[in-house]
């Protein structure tokens, strides 16, 4: 008979984080804490996990193999060392894997949230059956993952795969990377959203007010979508630039390693086609000939992406 | 008693032809051939390889394993079947491995011709000892290679590390690869050379011109050397501005593959510290921070690294 595996996968977000019980591909139970409770430093958030975890722990009967955790940042892998973490304080070299492994007395693997989504979408999503894989994803950040020859690649210094930090062009605006012009200064959440509120004020006429009752501030991605449907011209430029911009990063990254696929995901990636239409045009367009034809698709595991890869990549622990 | 390995290994450039045998990392003998005399059409070349290698085979006494070659062009890995050629006419999915082993009677591998420097610069020249290199070469045409976890990387459509075609800016002029903006079309050889002769021809001063003893068209890089000890300005200033592109450059590709190393090889790297300087700084000022470090060397195995790197790549060969 064969041995039924149960793995706890874990996505840890800026705003929320997510726990799966997982059996194979399937999430057996699912739990969502709001991060907020737990960032205020790396101690309080390790006592959280080590709390949800073991409750899952037992749900399951205490039959759960080893436990895989995505975290929003630079992490050293295999070794689970949390560099720096985007959106949390005091992340700053914590020993993450060793830690937890210790209070949990189960295998623990800890890597890079995009990383984990990408070995998701790889193994299970919209990139299966390729030898090499770029997945991306659009939201507050903007991320990579890289599969190569059948690896998902990491680096020895943490980053890998960082297209929000490809630059765009030669100048722009400086970004909290050390750069200048990356691109998710120009395509993440906020800047999108800055970008159309700025156009509004400036009196570019748009249905993307009314959707949000008149208070900018309320806009989201969710309405400029809604306002492209509606024929809306500032909301179908907005994506046609976004989707240009990520079409030229996306033509370096084509030249660079010539992927079978291309994946895209994330909240933003929502937009379907508006979004779509103009990163394929901008990539045929300026890809070498050769390359410029790679397939490039939507994300097929949502916003469970993170917390499935991560239950996989428990999965492979010894 | 060990058995001795020798393989032969070739390099096909756009204007000379090396083939070498070797052992283990040491050229026994080597040879040169004028590219032009093959170059009207593949089965010329292949007619002129086939007639060079088996007079290297019969002064080796017959002891050769294996040959291998690298061709400058598109070439699908393993199968050895070259898509293009950039320099020479003709070239069109032609099976050069097939074809050279077939009439050889030896195990054949034919690769990329800068994916071969990179292996050779890997295994025994400046990025000996790294699990992820990058490798640059800078000539008539800007190329690259990468190593990935320890092994050469190659697409299965045949571009890999195209450097010289990753765009630096978001405009720029029309690149024959099919995409705008490309590194080459700024720091290959002869954009640099136009840009030196079109400053002079503007009134630049310059101690160039008299180095190449007032003809324009004599100008070549070493002369660009020459005047930059000299304390020539406009050479300096071609040096830096160079530099500055490879730089904006190589710091997309740190941050997408965060590499242990990077070596730059080919003519132009002769430059120096004229352009390694600034290639370094513009690393340092726009890569992402925690990967701005990386070491940026120069390659070591000089103009036979092709072939040295062809011969390693035959010694693979089963």
């Amino acid at each position: 008979m064969r041995k039924v595996v149960r793995t706890i996968g874990v996505d840890v977000g800026g705003t929320a984080i997510k726990l799966g019980l997982v059996q194979g591909t399937r999430v057996l139970k699912q739990q969502t804490l709001s991060t907020k409770r737990f960032s205020s430093s790396p101690k309080r958030l390790e006592g959280g996990l080590i709390h949800a975890i073991r409750s899952l722990i037992d749900e399951a009967g205490g039959k759960v193999s080893a436990v895989g955790i995505g975290i929003p940042g630079l992490v050293i892998y295999p070794e689970g060392i949390v560099q720096t973490c985007a959106n949390l304080p005091g992340w700053d070299r914590v020993p993450l894997r060793a830690r937890l492994q210790r209070r949990l007395g189960l295998p623990v693997l800890v890597d890079n949230d995009v990383n984990l989504m990408t070995l998701a979408e790889w193994r299970i999503g919209a990139g299966r059956g390729v030898k090499n894989l770029v997945c991306m994803t659009l939201g507050t950040g903007v991320g990579g993952g890289f599969v190569i020859n059948g690896v998902l690649y990491r680096s020895r210094l943490g980053p890998s795969a960082e297209i929000g930090h490809v630059a765009v062009g030669e100048a722009g605006p400086r970004c909290s990377c050390g750069g200048r012009a990356c691109l998710e200064r120009y395509v993440g959440n906020r800047a999108i959203l800055a970008s159309v509120r700025s156009r509004i004020a400036e009196g570019v006429p748009s249905k993307i007010p009314e959707l949000a009752g008149y208070q900018l501030n309320r806009i989201t991605p969710e309405m400029i979508d809604e306002a492209c449907v509606r024929g809306d011209r500032l909301a179908r430029q907005t994506w046609e630039e976004a989707g240009r911009k990520i079409g030229l990063v996306l033509s370096k990254v084509v030249n660079l390693l010539s992927p079978d696929r291309i994946v895209i995901g994330g909240g933003l990636a929502k937009a379907g086609h508006w979004l779509f239409d103009p990163i394929r045009e901008t990539v045929r367009a300026r890809a070498m000939r050769q390359v410029a034809g790679v397939p490039i698709v939507p994300a097929k595991l949502g916003s469970s992406a993170g917390l499935i890869g991560a239950a996989l990549l428990a999965g492979d622990a010894k």
